[in-house]
C-alpha cells in the first residue's frame, strides 16, 4: 500500500482548504486513497463544519482517515480570513508545500498535492520562483528544462513547451533541443505516471494550419519536423506537426496521449475549454509525484461554501494513480 | 420573402456537391429557406442519386426546391472526379464562386454560401487572394480592414484579429487602429446578421494571463487595454482583455456575444474543439451575406458518402437568418 498523500493546502484565505475538504467529505463516493492536509488548521475549520483531526505523523492519517480530515497544523500565526490573503496565509502556503515535499521525498507520503497559491502574495514573502512548480522542482533537485507541465482532463492531455513567456519570445525559444528534451520527458512521464507503455504524441504546429508548408511561417520545417524526426530515430512515437485548431476535437484527440503545444494558450485554450472544473496540473520529471488542481485561489469566492472540489478530487486520483504505478514498477 | 440563396459548391472534386446534396435531403428536418447550387451539375450527379433539376434562373428556384436539388450548372468541362482536384475543378469553383456573389450583389440571390476550396489548385489557375473571403470582399467593393471573419458555432463565436500570418508577426500586427476596426464591424455585424442589440465583445490578451500586468508581455497594456478604452467611449460594450484559457468554458461563454482573439489559433482553437462539426465561417462587413462551412475540400473521402453536412446545413440556416434580418431591417 502506498503512503498517505500529503495536501499542501495553498494559501490559507483561498479555496484550498474548502475543496480539501470537500474532497476529504467525498472520499467513499470517489474511491479516494488516504491523504492528509499539510496547513494551518484553522483554516479548515472557519470554512467547513465537518469532522478535522490534528495528526503528528503521516502514518497517523491512515487510521484517522476514515473519520475525519487529517491535518498536520502548521503557522498557526495571524488571522485567517477567507478572501483576504497576508503575509501569512503566504507563509503558511509557502511551509506546507516545503514539508510536502519533504515527506514525499523521505517516502512517508505517497505523493504531493498541492492547492492553489497566490504568486503576488508568495512574491512578497521572498519567493522568487515562476510558480510552485519551478519550487518543487529545485527541491527535488531537477532541472527545469528536465520537467514538464502537463494539464490532464479526463479526455486529452497537452503540455506547452514554452510556458510563462510573452508570445513574442515563443518563436525563437522554441528550439528543437527544447522540444526534444520536453518530449522525452513527457513520454516518460506518461509510462511511469499513467502507465501508457507505447505513448502516442502529437505536435502542433506553431503557425495556422502549421505553416502551410513554409507559406505561413517556417518554425514548422526548421524546428519541429526536424525535432519530431529525432525522437522518431529515439523510438518515441512522435507525429505531426498538425495545425492545431483541428487535433481537439473528439476524434482528433482519440489518436494520441498527449498533444505538444508550442506555447501557454495552444495548450491551456483547449484543456480549459474542455476540462475547466476537472483539469489536473502534474508535473512529469520528478523523482516524486505532485499534481495539482488546475484552478487559481479564487478568493472572490472562498469562505462562501462555493467552491467546486472537483479538479481537487481528479488531482487526488491522478496522484494516487500514479503512486500506485511507480510503487508496481519497483516492486 | 428572401430570394432563393446561392450555394457555390466549392471545388467540384471536393465535398462540396455531396454536403449541398445531402443539405437538400435534410431541408424539411432542418427548415431549410429554399437555396440553390450553383456549378457542375455533374459533380453532384456523380456522387449522388438523389433528385436533381437544372435551372436557369434563381426565381426557378422556388419552384423546383421541394422536389429536387436546384442547380444552376457552370463550366460542364474535363472529367469530374471526387477526391482528384484539377484545374478544371478549380476553374469551376472559382466561376461558381464568382455567380454567386454576382446573384447576391444583384438582389437575386438571399445570400452566399460557399462550399471549400482548394487553395493550391486555385492557385494553380493564378487566383491571387489568399482565400476565398477576401475575394469576396474585393468583388463587393470592400477593403479588408473592413471585414471580419467570423466562426460561429451553437454556443460560441470567434473573431481572429489576425488571421493568415505567421505567429511571429503577431505582435507587431496587432494594433490599437487594427483592433478598433476589427471590433467596430464585429458589433455591426453582431446587430445586422444575428439581431443582437447592444453585442458583448470580450477580447483575449495576447499573452499568458493577459501578461499578468505588463510581467508577461506589454500588448494588452499597450495595445488593448487602449483599444478597449477606445470601443467603450463609442459606446460599443468591449470588455478585457481576458487570460484566453479562461474564456471558453461554458459559465464564460455566456458572458459575452463574440470573443475576439489576437491570432487564428487562439479563436480557432476553442471554436474548433467545441463545434467541429458544425462551425459556421460568416464574413462580416459586407454588403452581402456571405457564410461557409468552417472545413476543407476533405478529398480523402470525397465521392464515399462519408461527409457530414452539419456544417453546411448550419451555414444554410445562419444565412437565411441572417438574410431575412437584414430584409426586415430595410423594410
Amino acid at each position: 500500500m502506498i503512503p498517505p498523500l500529503a495536501i499542501a493546502m495553498g494559501d490559507s484565505a483561498g479555496v484550498g482548504p474548502e475543496i480539501t475538504a470537500k474532497a476529504w467529505k467525498a472520499r467513499e463516493l470517489h474511491s479516494l486513497a488516504p491523504f492528509f492536509a499539510v496547513g494551518d488548521i484553522r483554516a479548515v475549520e472557519k470554512v467547513w463544519d465537518g469532522p478535522v483531526t490534528r495528526i503528528s505523523s503521516p502514518e497517523e492519517a491512515f487510521e484517522a482517515f476514515p473519520a475525519a480530515l487529517p491535518v498536520l497544523s502548521i503557522h498557526e500565526n495571524g488571522n485567517v480570513l477567507p478572501g483576504t490573503p497576508d503575509v501569512d496565509s503566504a507563509r503558511c502556503a509557502l511551509q506546507s508545500l516545503e514539508i510536502a515535499v519533504g515527506l514525499a521525498g523521505a517516502g512517508a507520503a505517497g505523493a504531493v498535492v498541492t492547492g492553489p497559491v497566490s504568486k503576488a502574495q508568495l512574491y512578497r514573502i521572498g519567493f522568487t520562483h515562476p510558480g510552485q512548480t519551478e519550487f518543487v522542482a529545485e527541491r527535488c533537485g531537477v532541472s527545469g528544462e528536465n520537467t514538464v507541465m502537463m494539464l490532464a482532463g479526463p479526455t486529452l492531455r497537452v503540455v506547452p513547451i514554452t510556458v510563462h513567456v510573452p508570445l513574442a519570445d515563443v518563436p525563437h525559444l522554441l528550439t528543437q533541443e527544447l522540444v526534444v528534451a520536453k518530449a522525452r520527458v513527457t513520454a516518460r512521464g506518461l509510462l511511469r505516471n499513467f502507465g501508457i507503455e507505447q505513448p502516442r504524441l502529437a505536435f502542433a504546429g506553431l503557425n495556422p494550419h502549421a505553416g502551410e508548408s513554409g507559406e505561413i511561417g517556417r518554425e514548422e520545417i526548421d524546428v519541429l519536423i526536424p525535432a519530431i524526426a529525432q525522437l522518431r530515430e529515439e523510438g518515441i512515437d512522435a507525429v505531426g506537426p498538425f495545425a492545431a485548431d483541428t487535433m481537439f476535437h473528439p476524434r482528433a484527440r482519440a489518436g494520441y496521449d498527449a498533444a505538444l503545444c508550442a506555447y501557454h494558450d495552444q495548450a491551456l485554450i483547449p484543456i480549459k475549454t474542455l476540462h475547466f472544473d476537472e483539469g489536473v496540473n502534474i508535473t512529469l520529471g520528478l523523482p516524486i509525484v505532485r499534481t495539482s488542481p488546475d484552478h487559481g485561489t479564487a478568493f472572490g469566492i472562498a469562505g462562501k461554501d462555493e467552491a467546486n472540489p472537483g479538479a481537487m478530487i481528479a488531482a487526488i486520483r491522478m496522484a494516487a494513480g500514479a503512486a500506485q504505478r511507480r510503487a508496481e514498477a519497483t516492486t
